[in-house]
């Protein structure tokens, strides 16, 4: 089901075990939308992908996520999610500030042959920016 | 039908009439998520709920949004919207800079008795600065 899929899904991004991911990512993957994202309007393919992920853990290794609400309906599904990190490496030339940071966002997921091909993404980056900063 | 409720409670937010709005909005109204939002947190009486509507109408009196997808499931509904306007009124202390901006969120609402009785939403809040300052 779409559903458990993507919920697998944001497991994956909560660990270090990246050994599910090509049974829940498309072959070409694209960020449609997500703004402040360094790889919007790309298609991905799964090693791209997977660094951006690795990108992701290596920033905070402890990145936690939980969904918090989940809806499907066809082709799609939409969730909101809650992540939590300790910002122990770089972040696009940011240099580590040991900082507990909380932030989230809403993702709707185009679901196809079973598998997650792309998304439309809004994380509150304003409320990141300003946790860093603060 | 709720899709169709979310789709008329965007027309009513695009435009200065609002007598449809008792008929999408329940008497009590959560935001239960909406970070950076003046009233987070908070449940809104019709009064409330409209006044925060001509509270976005003043700032930008050509306000439209267009609901560009929406899934629903149970007592859900999801949608990715686009708005743009002219900022013509004050902005939270911001006096109008007439500058034409363009954002875009996600939002989860909850249906209760056939009306939207509280949503979950995120705001690209910091593209939306980076017009505003830009």
């Amino acid at each position: 089901m779409a559903s458990d899929l993507i919920r697998r899904l944001y497991e994956t991004w909560s660990k270090d075990d990246f050994s599910e991911l090509d049974s829940l990512i498309a072959e070409k993957y694209t960020i449609f939308s997500d703004p402040g994202d360094a790889w919007e309007g790309q298609t991905l393919d799964r090693g791209t992908y997977r660094n951006r992920l690795l990108y992701s853990r290596r920033a905070f290794p402890d990145l936690v996520f939980d969904v918090m609400q989940l809806i499907a309906e066809r082709d799609r599904v939409a969730v909101i999610w809650k992540a939590s990190g300790t910002h122990l490496g770089d972040l696009r030339g940011l240099p580590a500030t040991g900082k507990r940071l909380g932030f989230s966002g809403q993702t709707f997921y185009l679901i196809q042959d079973g598998k997650a091909a792309g998304h439309w993404q809004v994380i509150d980056r304003l409320g990141f920016i300003q946790q860093l900063q603060g």
